[in-house]
């Protein structure tokens, strides 16, 4: 099972690498699961937000392939700019799971698949989806179908355990996020993340399971 | 202002990029702040725990130049083992704020560096932190003077702010944390962790300030 995090040049660097890792951390925490998560970018090295010269897995197009797509934020809306890139980036919300991390949510806009023209997204890029046509949630999460946004860069949280509800079951997704919540917080996190995520996505264990 | 975080091969991508984006994050929310936090590392360039290639800003000598150092997790066994690499990393808790986060305790315990032999780390490293003689807490952060550990990837936000209290007081840290804080739970995320932190440091803001 593959998921792909897409990045950008001037990508941020907590939300692509908090959802690659915790998703990574799956097949630790779960013996028996075979979950791979991979950088993807337009070209084979990228600088981060912050000057961080980062090399990727693969190119953008092999998104498409992948069991589920999620989208980084950073260098958005560049991206969004370059045709040649958005043309790469077929996904099919049919057979794929789909989300996006604070700006990231501007390339779902872009792409047609907010289909509610509802999201969640970080204050920064608020006006300019609001501006796209998007009702933008004052909360972190919001799941419709196998389509999901998250804002703020530690909702990556939510994110990613949404994506492994949907993906192994919400069991596999709670042993996730025990094991990246700070010690003595491993059930208030759970009990946070789980509760918005089960509230939200009425069958969490479906299509793909 | 400079922060270095300390990466190896092997290193956790969660631990590392989360306190780098959240540091370089203050100088957005705090204009007048010029907080630059970097990556060092053995070599030029080094693969992640999940295969991600990354280069590095500089040598771990650099380290000692810094007004504060943070030890990443992951590969920290290897990198106690490379005599070198520990020659290199000549810190001085005197001028300099010293943290780790998960493993990278066992880094700080190796140089001598935790005096009261008491610290933070997460549950897998726990076993080799106390076999070193390290009582090791049940909780996500720990600060004494001025050397900090936190256990579990997510007590980046603990370290992090820590960190930024002491060099640029309480508000620049609760901006700080506010500007990563899932959509929402703001409130909640600054309450959470500067009551930690507040607690544990009994003047935040000092010699370096």
């Amino acid at each position: 099972m593959r998921v792909c995090v897409v990045i950008y040049p001037g990508f941020n660097e907590l939300d692509a690498f908090a959802n690659l890792y915790m998703l990574n951390r799956v097949r630790k925490v779960c013996p028996d699961v075979q979950l791979d998560a991979v950088l993807l970018g337009p070209s084979g090295r990228l600088l981060s937000m912050h000057g961080v010269e980062v090399a990727v897995h693969g190119p953008v197009s092999e998104a498409r392939a992948a069991d589920a797509v999620l989208l980084g934020s950073g260098g958005t809306r560049e991206a969004i700019a370059d045709r040649k890139l958005m043309a790469e980036l077929r996904l099919d919300p049919i057979r794929q799971w789909i989300g996006s991390q604070c700006s990231g949510a501007l390339i779902l806009a872009h792409l047609g698949l907010l289909t509610d023209r509802t999201a969640c997204t970080d204050s920064f890029t608020r006006p300019d989806l609001e501006a796209a046509g998007v009702n933008v949630l004052d909360e972190p999460f919001r799941a419709q179908g196998t389509i999901a946004t998250a804002g703020g860069c530690l909702a990556s949280t939510y994110l990613s355990a949404w994506l492994v509800a949907n993906l192994l079951g919400s069991e596999a997704a709670q042993k996730m996020l025990r094991a990246v919540a700070p010690v003595g917080e491993e059930h208030s996190l759970v009990a946070r993340v789980m509760q918005v995520i089960d509230t939200r996505v009425p069958s969490p264990v479906s299509a793909l399971v």
